[in-house]
C-alpha cells in the first residue's frame, strides 16, 4: 500500500531544516526497490482514468486543472519524475514547462511573466521542471537580483499561487531531496560513462560549491511559501524509485481529492441515437 | 517482426482510390491483437532510446527534430494512438499540437501561421492532431475558402514542408483510414456509454453525412501533396492495435533513419573528474 507515503511528505509549518530531513529514506512504504516500481505501475490505470475524466470535465466548461512543481539540485531527478511517473499519464493531457536561465526578454519583465505563460490550461495536468522558485534560489545565491526585490517575491509568490487556486488549479510543490554525498555520484557516473557527457555541465560543480548556500535558499523559501492551498512536500530522492512513487502517490491523491465525475451529454441521447441508426446508407 | 509493416503504408505517386484501400487490413504483420500490442510495447525500450539521442543532439547544436502529422475522420483514432503510441515516449522530449476550429485571429492570417506557431523545436518529437491538412479538407467540403484559395494551398504545403524538411525536420504523415461503417460503430458506442458522451457531438454526424465529400477531398489533398520529403502513409485504422502499432513502426523507422549519435563532451573530462575527485568537502 501506498496511501501511507504522502503524510510524511507534506512539509510541517514554521522554520525548515533539511538537514534533519533523511534524503534516503522511503517514509510510509514498506517495500523494497522492486515493490516500488510494481506499485507505481499499478497506479498507471487509475493515473489515466483519472486524467480522462478531469479532460472531459472541461469539455462541459470546468476550470479545474492540477500544477505540479518539480525543484531539486542539479541531478535530483526531475527528469526521472516526467519519465517514469509523468510518463504514466496520457500525453494529450500533460503540459510540461522547463524553465532555464531566463532570456533578455523574460528578464525585461517581473519574474512570474513567463511563469504565467507556462501555466496549464484547464483539463490538464501541468508540470513545472523548475519554476518561479528559481527566483528565490539562485537568483537569492547568486545575486541575481537585490535583497529587497527577493524579499518582496515570496509575498508575490504565494499571491500569485492563492489567485491560481482560485482560478480551479489545484497545486503540489515538492522538492526532491537528495544529499551532498548522492549529486556526487550521480555526477560521478555522468562523468564516467560517455552517453550521458552530455547531460553534464561544468557550470554544475561551481553551482555544487555553493552546497550550503542552496540549502539556505531553499529552507527560506519553503518556509515563507508553504500555504495551505499550495503547500510544499519534501520528497526524499536518493532513491529514485522512490522519488517516483511518492510524486505519482501525490498527483494520484490530488486527483481523487477532485472527486471528477464524466460530464452530462448536453445534447439529447436518444434523438440522435436515433438519427444514426436511421441515417440515409454512407457512401 | 514489424519491419515488413511500413512498405505497405507508404502511398505511391499518382491518383489515389481510398475505396481501394483495406480499412481493416493488417499488412505486413503477421499475428493477432494480443501479438500487436507485444510488438508495440516491446517497443517502447529503442523508442525511448531514440528519443533521448535526439534530445541530446539538440544540446550539440543539432536542429534534426521529428513532426508526426496525423489526420483522419472522427473517431478514426488520433487520440488513440496519442495515447498509445506516442504514450511511450518520454514526455519531455514530446510536443503535441491539436488544431481545433480556428480563432478569429488565426482567421484574420494565413492558414499556416498557426501551424507555424505549433512546430516543434529541435530535439522534439512533435505530433499534429489534426493539421494544415484541414484547411483543404473540411474547409473544401464545407467551402470554409474559395475554390481558387484551396487550389493554392496544396503547393503553399508542399513548399512550406519542403522548407521544413530543409531545416531539418523529418515528417512522417499518416491517414488513419477507417471506413464509414467502423465509423457509425465507434460513434454508436459513444452515444450508448454515458462514460463516452463527452467525446460526442451532434456536429459528428452533420459532418459524417459528408462522407463521401470528404473521402473526395482526401483523395485530392493525398495526390497533390505526397512528395519525397514529406510523404504520406495510409493507415488501416478499423483495428486500433493494427493502427497503434503501424503509426509506432514508423516512428521507430523514422528515428532509426536519423542514425542518432550521443554528443561529444564539449569539455575536458578528466580534468572535470579530477575537480570532482578533488573538491573540498561539501556540508
Amino acid at each position: 500500500m501506498t496511501d501511507e507515503i504522502t503524510a510524511h511528505l507534506r512539509l510541517p509549518g514554521g522554520p525548515v531544516d533539511l538537514a534533519a530531513i533523511e534524503t534516503d529514506a522511503a517514509p510510509g512504504f514498506d517495500g523494497k526497490k522492486a515493490d516500488g516500481q510494481a506499485a507505481l505501475a499499478a497506479m498507471a490505470g487509475e493515473l489515466s482514468d483519472l486524467q480522462e475524466r478531469l479532460w472531459a470535465e472541461r469539455t462541459a466548461g470546468s476550470e479545474r486543472r492540477v500544477l505540479l512543481v518539480l525543484q531539486g539540485m542539479d541531478t535530483s531527478g526531475k527528469g526521472g519524475v516526467l519519465r517514469h511517473t509523468i510518463g504514466l499519464v496520457d500525453p494529450q493531457g500533460v503540459r510540461i514547462t522547463s524553465f532555464k536561465a531566463p532570456t533578455d526578454e523574460e528578464r525585461a519583465h517581473d519574474f512570474l511573466w513567463r511563469i504565467e505563460k507556462g501555466l496549464p490550461s484547464a483539463g490538464y495536468v501541468g508540470v513545472f521542471d523548475r519554476s518561479h522558485y528559481e527566483d528565490v534560489l539562485i537568483a537569492r545565491v547568486r545575486e541575481l537580483a537585490d535583497r529587497p526585490e527577493i524579499e518582496r517575491r515570496y509575498g508575490a509568490i504565494n499571491d500569485f499561487e492563492a489567485r491560481l487556486a482560485d482560478e480551479g488549479f489545484s497545486i503540489i510543490k515538492c522538492m526532491l531531496h537528495i544529499s551532498a554525498d548522492e549529486q556526487k555520484v550521480r555526477l560521478a557516473e555522468r562523468l564516467a560513462n560517455p552517453e550521458k557527457h552530455w547531460k553534464y555541465n561544468p557550470g554544475d560543480l561551481d553551482e555544487r560549491a555553493h552546497w550550503p548556500a542552496y540549502r539556505d535558499a531553499y529552507e527560506t523559501a519553503l518556509e515563507h511559501t508553504n500555504t495551505d492551498v499550495a503547500p510544499w512536500h519534501v520528497v526524499p530522492a536518493d532513491k529514485k524509485w522512490f522519488r517516483n512513487l511518492a510524486v505519482g502517490q501525490l498527483l494520484l491523491e490530488t486527483l481523487r481529492g477532485l472527486d471528477l465525475q464524466w460530464p452530462k451529454a448536453d445534447f439529447d441521447v436518444a434523438a440522435e441515437t436515433a438519427r444514426l441508426d436511421e441515417e440515409a446508407p454512407v457512401q
